[in-house]
């Protein structure tokens, strides 16, 4: 539809063609309105009974919600109508009849059940609300990526089919391939540590993980897409740097990008968190959350943090933090320990209502690395591909990742991180 | 490592640290030369033995090639340096010895079979050429998703696991879901309609599509990366507007981003294609290749093109070009036919290779779909999580799909497309 004028761009004065979905009609007697809605807005359609074609008028008052129509007319200044301009239409095409009976309601007056909104998201996200989640995730990407280009990362793809899985057979969902047994991918890690031993050296991806993981959480999917860096001659500390830096870019694309969609969801007071997140070593992390008193047992070193721990520290730091200098044995083989072997160089990034990001200086040296493998249960020759290329010179190098469904999460402060991923995938829902 | 300095900005005048890989030790004698090599390029070190620490010289020119080192000295002008500069080291810190025996040579000055590169892409990628290859690969997914956003594009990520196949049960991996039966999806192109039917009207998706095809040629993947749009509102002929647009901005941007590594690929006229692909009719395509003479039998009305008639016409037409209004018959279900049924409103655009983009106005209006469906011997039932959502007011709509790898492929000239993918899959190749 070459002639197409978007609704937010119709201009008084001028004849416009517009098209979308009937949003609502509202009869008030001799005078009546439909309101048209288009991605960029919507419009008021005026139908004067007397004045106008009959047809015009039967056919334009008699439509079902959410059909789909073109309308061609004058488009006129009425400091009454929603967006202060309106149509009188000389020709409605109705190009798609909706059922009356809506499985969901696009206006948003009927509230849904999140499982009713996600079986129907083609309307859910004719909703202002829903649409602007995935249009600022969007712009996360767009910022996420111009990010990684500022600091010299180029993009890769790794494959999603693979023979074993990152960390061994656990939590990988197994395929028939051509005969052979695989798995798809929990994680891009192996191969983009294979990449910075090459001459790419920084490299960035956005794809798909997946995970056969089986709890069933406001904060967890099977499936998700996963925002991963690793480079070539940075240690940990840098590491940190660079993912504080590529947070801080969605956060302050969305901040200027995405206005309208901040206010369709109501955050007036949207905010770029501040620059340099505190570090917190795994060791103070433990004392600070035993000192908050929000926990029926305390923590002792090497324990994992539980999520109630998480939030007691995450209300008492009142932002993002790192937690660095985790113990050894709850970390990776392919994260790389400080002299002593006690503690790695493991890290993570916390929201305050939950972990973002994992990430740490990897182990590049083979002895060691085949050494962390056999200490964590694994068969070394299972990734000879992998453990084989750190016997060409492999440089030290550090990374991380995170899921962009936990971030946009997090920075719109949803309640299930189902509302920000379009066809969600979890133990029960596999479809659509 | 904050205070290296990459290679081709090490400054004539400065002290610096550059780290990188051995990429050649020259001996003559007195004097000998470490050539180091980073993301950036190369520098010389140079060794004067009689001057310089006995150490230093030793464990310099010890080094096996490709070991990792860091090397601190003087940066000074020196016409006979292959760059102009060279470095005299006070310190050298060898971080990762290669072992002296590499399956692969960096240099290049060994060939390597495609399979013996494709097993050790980490010293593949160290070479000026296959690094060039990905570094463009990089820029074309740059370049096309910033001319998504310039035509108000929203970026969408639609699942990998799915209950139903695009295109029905065939050419799937079967995946374990949780005791389900599930697959990998072959294309997003359902989830895509879904959304041109919501608010956001017009998107795209570049994410990883599975297909479990046997054939085994060199321009076919078991795994590849889809370039997916679909926009509401529009008709096949602005689809390939559309299409064009962003294939001539990948073309651009290479042409502007990647000076550099066109000439280490060797290519001095690397072109833009000329706007405005000729758009030929099916019925024209068939006439021209029997008219090439170029077959052993003409083709009639109804046949497929056969990969020797797409070359025969490529050869003909020289350049890109459109096929257009191909029988409904050979066309998938969500095609929409034009009027009468014979013809339909699907498109491939075809470089003189090969197919790059399958296209199409779309079929938007519920019978008509259903009724494809059981044209097709498809069970319209197992779809009715799509089928379902064009009962609310499904706007017409068009889109298109290119693999990014025959888009790097074609405009490289390479010939086979596993030189376009980091990690291939293929019938034979799982890993690495």
């Amino acid at each position: 539809m070459e002639n197409r004028t978007y609704t937010a761009e119709a201009e008084p004065g001028e004849t416009a063609t517009v098209a979308g979905w009937v949003h609502e009609i509202r009869d008030l007697g001799g005078i009546a309105f439909l309101i048209l809605r288009d991605k960029s807005g919507k419009i008021q359609i005026k139908f004067e009974k007397e004045e106008m074609d009959d047809d015009l008028v039967e056919t334009g008052l008699g439509l079902s919600r959410e059909s789909v129509v073109s309308v061609t007319g004058a488009v006129e200044e009425e400091p009454r109508a929603p967006t202060g301009v309106e149509i009188t239409p000389d020709e409605l095409d109705v190009i798609a009849e909706a059922e009356p009976e809506l499985p969901l309601d696009p206006s948003g007056k009927v509230d849904a059940e999140l499982s009713t909104r996600l079986d129907n998201r083609t309307l859910d996200l004719r909703k202002d609300e829903t649409k602007a989640i995935f249009e600022i995730r969007a712009e996360v990407l767009r910022a996420v990526r111009e990010s990684f280009r500022e600091i010299g990362c180029t993009e890769i793809s790794t494959p999603k089919i693979v023979a074993t899985g990152t960390e061994g057979g656990t939590e990988l969902f197994p395929i028939t391939y051509f005969g052979k047994e695989a798995f798809m991918n929990q994680s891009p890690q192996l191969f983009k540590q294979l990449m910075v031993g090459s001459g790419l050296e920084r490299v960035f991806e956005i794809g798909p993980i997946f995970r056969a993981e089986e709890h069933n959480t406001p904060r967890h999917l099977n499936e998700a897409t996963m925002i991963d860096f690793e480079s070539a001659f940075i240690d940990h500390e840098e590491a940190m740097d660079a993912c504080e830096r590529t947070l801080l870019a969605a956060y302050e694309g969305v901040a200027e990008n995405c206005e309208e969609q901040l206010e369709t969801l109501g955050y007036d007071d949207f905010e770029v968190p501040d620059e340099g997140f505190p570090r917190l070593s795994y060791e103070e992390t433990i004392e600070r959350i035993n000192a908050t008193g929000e926990l029926d047992e305390q923590l002792v070193w090497g324990d994992d943090l539980p999520t109630e721990a998480e939030k007691a520290l995450g209300q008492d730091v009142g932002g993002h933090y790192f937690v660095t200098d985790w113990p050894s044995e709850i970390k990776p083989f392919y994260i790389q320990d400080h002299e002593g072997g006690e503690l790695s160089k493991g890290f993570d990034l916390m929201h305050p209502r939950m972990e973002l990001v994992s990430g740490g200086q990897r182990e590049h040296r083979y002895d060691h690395l085949v050494e962390g493998f056999e200490q964590q249960g694994l068969d070394p020759a299972q990734f000879e591909y992998y453990t084989k290329m750190f016997k060409y010179g492999m440089p030290p190098h550090a990374g991380w990742a995170y899921g962009v469904e936990r971030l946009v999460m997090t920075m719109l402060d949803l309640g299930n991180i189902r509302e920000a991923v379009l066809f969600p995938r979890d133990r029960q829902r596999l479809s659509p």
